[in-house]
């Protein structure tokens, strides 16, 4: 009989790979091979250069085939002198493991993997899990989760459902469940208009009261109320930029950026000729000429409060006593990408200066994170 | 008996001298010498290391003395290569003079200078003729024009009229006197608010909608309808830059300015006044902190139409059939130090290609404005 795995030393040696986005950083080799041992079919699901991890206990396409989702890559360091341990070292102090990903989020993969192996060798279910492992979540994520589930579907590859394993918890483990996401956009806006001195106007036409005018429309304008499930939806400017050093020259144009968060009474799109319409209309009041082009990162999903967040919610409950809220806020994840595939929920550890210099993670969380996993996959294959 | 001074000679000897801001270039020296060659206390004023020229013919303190002033020293040349005349080669091509200075206001000193020999020479005025030129108008002044005129109190040298000889005709010489100008002065302002992600707005305070908010306002105020001698005042935002490249993150701050051109209903201080109480009004709004920092590069003047400026513009109409406007438009000058003076009027050349490449002056109006340079010294000393 193995022992269990020890979530937390798998944490440290996976913070020991310098897996900052794109770099692999043998991160994904490690789980693979640990996943292999354990008698995972355990691949690797690359794409244009990106790495990424599938694996699978159990009956292709069975239909209890429970999904783990997860990245491997980190953010960059930055200052690393600022830092008090090495952001690589994994050291231990005080009860806390530091490390760049500590927290987002190689303890979230390591605990699932640990649970996951765990479960497989005491109790082998009558189903599946699958685990969709990725090296670019951070980064532009075109060929990460996107590209495994791509692969997936030409396999016949199926999940029934899926947790991915991001930081959740505002401030205590088990507060807060993700049952969705606000989508997000950017639209970078230029506003031109004619260049001269600002002693003779009538020989300009000066764009900043336009994109004045434009940027207090955007930010003033109440977008919705929330719903039951969402928060308002936002519209924020975030950065102006002319360049102009000249208190006596008008400029010749400058660009706004606006950044959109937003629930499911909207879309990119409405919100993208709702953004057109604003321009447009300011364009004409003001004789300028105003170019918009919008991003759309992701729009917004739900999965409605129902089994899945029910089955999580209780294993919560049990393990930690508990009683998480369930949420839509934050940035975007990988969700966006898996809830075309099946029904998905969030559900990871508080992120304890996720993305800043000594970032941590309290190393109990990683065991009890480790239990809440296992108990979940108790619940759904009981 | 001397020959005539040649104006259009002495401009291409002064665009020879590379007296790009703050280098003399020899201009001053080939002045000085010049007028201490034709019987004028010719001496050098310079201050912190700017030079200036001042020189008198005819009794210190007579209750006639006319003044002119203008500078010899240039803007940049920019892009040389651009250029089709080397800029201080002082080229005659086909009835033009190209050069840097041809135009603003090498010229406009070599049309007064010449004036003023030829006329001493040949009709010596009962009163004085004296002659304010400062290598530093471009830059900063600060001990240009205005380091002159305190020298001359401490020696109690006195102008009883003044003609600054910038170019001031926007088609034809003799179209426009300028009898005084409008205020300037810049507004250096930043908003604070506090740094954040663009998904939990409720944790940041975004200055952009403040600054939006301070801009449009100052924007659309309708600062006074001009006056009988004064376009109405304008406030123009020349630039923002907030310099925040993540559209995921709220900026901790954004910096503005604005540039205003003002006539007499208002002063520099009425104007920071306002503007203080606009940013205070918009900070408490938008809980934002607002920071100004006003300049102030002159406070408006008029010259009321009078002796000076009909002795200016029979003489004119004298010599060109022209009937000049009256006008307070355009920039700062030297005028707005000289004004504290004596009665100041400015009157030149046409500026074709002021402060650009291939700046150029047509040869046929230096001579011109030299006949009429003559014509206002002997009317007023008639």
């Amino acid at each position: 009989m193995s022992q269990p795995v020890d979530p937390a030393k798998l944490t440290a040696d996976l913070v020991r790979c310098p897996s900052v986005t794109p770099e692999e950083g043998g991160a994904l080799q490690l789980l693979q091979e640990a996943l292999a041992d354990a008698g995972f079919l355990s691949i690797r699901v690359d794409r244009n250069g990106t790495p990424n991890l599938f694996a699978r206990w159990g009956t292709k396409g069975h239909a209890r085939s429970f999904g783990f989702n997860g990245h491997t890559d980190v953010v960059p360091v930055g200052d690393e002198a600022a830092w008090t341990h090495p952001p690589f070292g994994a050291e231990f102090d005080g009860g806390w493991l530091y490390g760049r990903g500590a927290t987002d989020m190689k303890s979230g993969v390591a605990a699932f993997v640990a649970a996951a192996i765990d479960f497989v060798r005491t109790t082998p279910p009558d189903g599946a899990i699958i685990l969709a492992i990725t090296g670019d979540e951070e980064g532009s994520s075109t060929d990460g989760t996107i590209a495994i589930l791509d692969w997936m579907a030409e396999e016949g590859e199926q999940m029934t459902a899926c947790l991915v394993g991001e930081p959740t918890c505002p401030e205590t483990i088990g507060d807060m469940i993700k049952i969705g996401r606000r989508g997000s956009m950017t639209a970078h806006i230029t506003v031109a208009g004619k260049q001269g001195h600002s002693a003779y106007l009538h020989k300009a036409l000066n764009p900043m009261p336009a994109v004045a005018l434009l940027a207090h429309r955007l930010s003033s304008r109440v977008l919705d109320e929330g719903t039951d499930h969402f928060d308002p939806s936002t519209c924020s400017v975030t950065t102006i930029d002319t360049g102009n050093p000249a208190s006596n020259v008008i400029p010749a144009q400058t660009r706004m950026t606006v950044n959109l968060r937003f629930n499911d009474t909207h879309s990119g799109a409405s919100l993208t000729e709702w953004l057109q319409a604003e321009a447009d209309r300011v364009a004409e009041e003001t004789g300028t000429r105003i170019t918009l082009e919008a991003k759309i990162s992701g729009e917004p999903f739900l999965t409605p409060p129902g089994a899945l967040s029910t089955l999580v919610s209780q294993a919560i409950h049990k393990e930690t006593n508990q009683n998480p809220v369930l949420s839509t806020t934050g940035g975007t994840s990988d969700a966006r990408f898996v809830k075309s595939h099946c029904p998905v929920v969030e559900f990871g550890l508080v992120g304890h200066r996720m993305h800043e210099v000594d970032e941590r993670v309290w190393v109990q969380d990683i065991h009890d994170l480790k239990r809440i996993y296992g108990r979940i996959l108790t619940d759904y294959f009981a």
